[in-house]
């Protein structure tokens, strides 16, 4: 048996066929156009999913249900969007209008728990209980493991671990507030403070790649001009990883979960990433000479860890 | 049948002989004198426990059980203190140094924690499965309830609210860290802020009370005079609450609980305190115009909470 996994971003709609052990066995997608209005984002999802199941060569009969994953507050039992920021859905009754095209069982869930999910089944946090995954990409998201189940709140709105101010009356977040961590550890983050940094400093290899490149700065680039030696671009790490390391170590003083893996595409630098951030993470942990700490780790489940925790959501 | 409840601090040890209801039936305290060595203060508890139940007409055979919290993190398997800030106690056995002198049941938890199941027996989150408790103190303690049982995380030291840093490289914190929440937002703190701007603006009510008062000044001195019409003591706690309303907000879009609940000293003040404190953490809430807010509310199960929470602990 299978199962359709969809990754409702804002930016993508992605949709796998997934077999049994987590595994893509035919992927398609388009992009989200989200000017657009909920009937039409709909629409496009319901001819994706039919797409990707005509594009592989299994049967209807051989898919068992369908999940998808999207920013935004889900309520899981009435299989409806309550609220999402990057897409134009409100109580959207995204379980009901799907229902509509396809006769199979139809789960929802936020997008980071759908990516947290697949984490725990075949990534880096397999068969561990208590975790945090963050990940960073254009924000922050959250998803939290508390005994082997997401953890959600009592409105399913939980976990938006991005919105933890970390600097009060700091950078302006898109959520209105002022400081939040991923107004300070986003890739989005670390471009803006990256170009603030060149705008002064633009003889370095760092400044030199972005004027001869075709390609725009992004996080690689500056983790790439730092390997290299690149002052400027240290620098600029440096600062990034402070404030990665205080909303880290915040997680773990209020959580202390067994581990903390990092996601989304800032997480590739890998041990680049790592090695200094556990550094200064290991030496702020409230009582950390003390106690046990949390593993620090990078997701290995992949770009398309969304569309598999989808397609393995559940009752 | 009645249980011994300790609230075993920095300051005082306090022993109370609680019956089934949560309600204390006989209480002694005496003063920690914590810069003595572990033996000496388990000696001198050992004393006020026996003391106690002296002291009330309760038969040592009506005695279930003994329960202690204090501040720290806690080995509840082992029934060990791993590690305490406000006492010298490290990896002390605690439980089995009680068994020795007393035939009971001997239960540990930090103490934050038992504040938090003491209101949820019998305080203001009395039947709430998904809550956080805020104890605004000396320092900031937490106690985390999830699905109706305490949250510890995998080492039993979560739950630190009061390091979560706001503000990063801001005030100096006793854990080390720069900008936490307790350093901007417990009582100790508001004191802090209340004499500095006293110094450069001591004509105030708020003033002249600071020198004409035989009392220190405190929390409650600062809601006097705000109440009063002080624009001093108001500017004060506005900045107080500010701070407060971050560290709040920031667990509300952590945890999305059904209530947020207010302890300790602060906490008097009551509705001086939670109006204008409800104005701006409803106001800041992620996503909050689309979903159900939690509830915020003061503490009522009252000063021995900790001794009340300490009586119920069990298995």
């Amino acid at each position: 048996m299978f199962s359709i996994g969809v990754d409702l971003g804002g930016t993508n709609i992605a949709a796998g066929v997934v077999d049994k052990s987590g595994k893509i066995v035919q992927l398609a997608s388009i992009p989200t156009q989200r000017e657009r209005n909920y009937a039409e984002i709909i629409r496009d999802l319901v001819e994706l999913i039919q797409h990707v199941i005509n594009k592989s060569s299994i049967h209807w009969s051989d898919i068992q249900k369908i999940g998808v994953g999207l920013p935004g507050v889900v309520d899981k039992k009435n299989k409806e969007v309550i609220y999402s920021c990057n897409l134009p859905f409100r109580y959207a009754p995204v379980g009901r209008d799907l229902k509509q095209f396809f006769d199979k069982p139809i789960y929802l869930e936020n997008d980071a728990n759908c990516a947290a999910i697949a984490e725990h089944n075949c990534g880096s946090t397999q068969g561990v209980y208590h975790f945090v995954l963050v990940t960073i990409g254009t924000g922050i998201g959250g998803g939290i493991f508390i005994d082997g189940r997401i953890y959600s709140g009592f409105n399913a709105a939980a976990s938006e671990i991005g919105h933890m101010v970390i600097h009060s009356m700091g950078e302006k977040c898109s959520c209105g507030r002022e400081g939040c961590f991923e107004a300070y550890s986003s890739a989005t983050a670390l471009i803006r403070q990256a170009k603030k940094a060149l705008e002064s400093q633009n003889d370095s290899i760092l400044g030199q790649r972005v004027r001869s490149k075709e390609n725009p700065l992004d996080a690689k680039m500056i983790f790439e001009a730092a390997s290299e030696g690149d002052g400027l671009a240290q620098k600029i790490l440096r600062d990034f990883i402070y404030h990665l390391s205080v909303g880290i170590v915040n997680l773990i003083n209020i959580f202390q979960p067994e581990v903390v893996v990092i996601g989304g595409g800032v997480s590739k630098a890998g041990e680049d990433l790592l090695e200094p951030l556990r550094k200064q993470v290991y030496g702020s942990i409230y009582s950390g000479d003390f106690i046990p700490k949390p593993k620090l780790t990078v997701a290995s489940a992949g770009n398309d860890a969304g569309i598999i925790g989808a397609a393995l959501l559940e009752k």
